[in-house]
């Protein structure tokens, strides 16, 4: 493949191989597999749910569910605080789909009511620990305050819970991973014993950490997660996966060389990777450059990574060995932080043999 | 206005006068003005440098030259290391416009050149301390090597020395940016005295801040700035403007509120802002709230700010008085941390009127 700018790599057997194991496991714990779309935004990547039988997808905006709803998904939750100022968009979905939303207050969900011309349904979102949305799961006034709210308006069917466990992402291993896992079913085990009298109610998690590790998914009836369709190296050190289940990896040109400062500049910058850093043996960076085996791309050893991004600027910070082995004009291959934000700066995939998948 | 979703506002006065005043400069001091076209990215905007004369332009890739070159700029520079990876367009674009790119070392030179079908002009990009790309300003001999390879090339002109100080950003006042901008002078004079007999040339350089707060560009024949089309809060901080140059700022829809934590939700997040951060008073955030007034943006005397961000939540840390005075539904204004990443993500600007500038 002849690569002349920042590419993203698609490795199209990781990513089905991504999707099959959790489509399995979700199987096999009697899961509804709601899978998340905002990682890849792309019905091509969507297809491949529907192979392993997914008929529900969660998004993150009503513009990405008005996307896939074009593209034929008729059910779909958008899993963000519903956004009153949307509500046009949000009947003309609502009209066309079967259409669930995140309501997470009283006034929202009067206010929605109001204004809804056709049906749709509501999870209530759970804090159960992220501190981002959703009511704490031991507040239980307020969730039962709001249940009823949401039963007696006119157009909102009160469908259960919603929770983003997003603290998994401080952990560092699997086994703090399942530190955070046991608390949320812990949590909404509680929560379902004080409300036996509002069955039945469904509760869907949706962070890639928990469903990745965890095997016990006892009291949740369904998973939304996202980012492991394609994994990234954040993944990687939170203890989700191992580098070889990443399936996407940059590649860009080399475009100077400064032997002095054990550097190498590429065409990838800000504008393609995006400034999501992490610390890896306490350096802060953009990207670790790996290599590709059979069975994926691995990290280099000697853990050469970006240290620099301006707007169209890589800097590469690299050991002897790697300085040597490239030249200018050479692609360099990089393992992102974050596939999320790079997929959505990129916008497109390659998938290596000159095909390419848009997103949305 | 209706604004439902994140919309990066663009105020066309302070923008133009923002233009109006770089372009007085340029002109009081003899220079030639050939801006950066990397913040906008749009030939609306570009038309706005056209009314004030401008003829020449900057570009950071050979895409974004292409776009430029299809709205009829006939005079663009390539302010990046030469990809010869892009020959193809590079051949393209020369046959077309009067092309100028960077060319840093030998070995690209001769490969750019044993390729080319047309003629284009290069600057050596000289590195006068930010450590990024270019020859140290000091390596005479590497310098005049460089010199004689290209104009033994058969299609490639030299045509000076172009510079992006980009060590400015590090300033945080002022008199440090005049030092960082002295600094670069002096180098260029050493530099014009141990070349007299190459003769003429021309030296450009670069960046918002010495460009914005100088007035003195004694050796210096041209400049090349971007980012002062809009400034942002990070050029706010570093001393090269004031908040009320700031000609860009978002605006969000709130969607959640929780009062315990003194926190507003919004919708914008990673794919609106970019996860460029700054730090205000020992917080790191990725934007300030602000109000508007009849000279422009100013962010709150209180320093409420985005203090976390996933890919479309933006949290506000605020304090009681902005909690008190937002209501879920509202819209809430912020100045973003780094215009340049944040324009590249929203791909338009609405100008509050019901008008809207695209991106390419």
């Amino acid at each position: 493949m002849d690569i002349t700018s920042p590419t993203l790599l698609l490795d199209k057997s990781i990513c089905q191989e991504n999707i099959k194991q959790m489509a399995e496991k979700a199987r096999s714990q009697g899961l509804d597999f709601k899978p998340h779309m905002k990682t890849h935004q792309s019905n091509k990547i969507a297809k491949w749910f529907k192979d392993e039988g997914v008929k529900a997808i969660t998004v993150s905006s009503v513009r990405m569910a008005n996307y896939f709803a074009k593209h034929g998904w008729n059910e779909i939750t958008i899993a963000f605080p519903c956004n009153v100022c949307q509500i046009e968009q949000i009947n003309h979905l609502a009209k066309a789909i079967s259409l669930t939303v995140l309501i997470n207050n009283q006034v929202v969900a009067q206010q929605i009511d109001q204004q809804l011309s056709a049906n749709i349904s509501a999870y209530i979102e759970i804090d159960t620990g992220s501190n981002r949305t959703g009511i704490p799961s031991d507040n239980l006034k307020k969730i039962k305050e709001l249940i009823t709210v949401i039963q007696n308006t006119d157009h909102i069917s009160w469908k259960g819970f919603y929770s983003h466990p997003g603290h998994s992402y401080s952990a560092r291993s699997p086994q703090e991973i399942l530190d955070v896992h046991h608390s949320v079913l812990s949590q909404f085990q509680r929560l379902k014993n004080k409300l036996t009298s509002y069955q039945p109610f469904e509760v869907c998690i949706g962070d890639t950490p928990c469903c990745s590790v965890a095997n016990n998914f006892e009291g949740i009836d369904a998973i939304s997660p996202g980012n492991f369709v394609f994994y990234d190296l954040m993944q990687t050190q939170i203890g989700s996966c191992s580098p070889t289940q990443v399936a996407v990896a940059m590649v860009c040109p080399i475009v100077d060389k400064y032997a002095s400062r054990n550097e190498l500049v590429i065409h990838g910058g800000a504008v393609h990777f995006s400034k999501e850093s992490m610390v890896t043996n306490g350096i802060s960076h953009y990207g670790l450059v790996a290599d590709y085996f059979d069975d994926g791309w691995k990290p280099k050893t000697d853990q050469s990574m970006i240290t620099k991004l301006s707007q169209e600027h890589g800097t590469i910070s690299c050991s002897d060995h790697v300085l040597e082995s490239y030249s200018i004009g050479d692609t360099i291959t990089v393992l992102p932080v974050h596939s999320c934000l790079t997929a959505n700066l990129m916008g497109e995939f390659s998938l290596g043999n000159g095909a390419r998948i848009t997103m949305m």
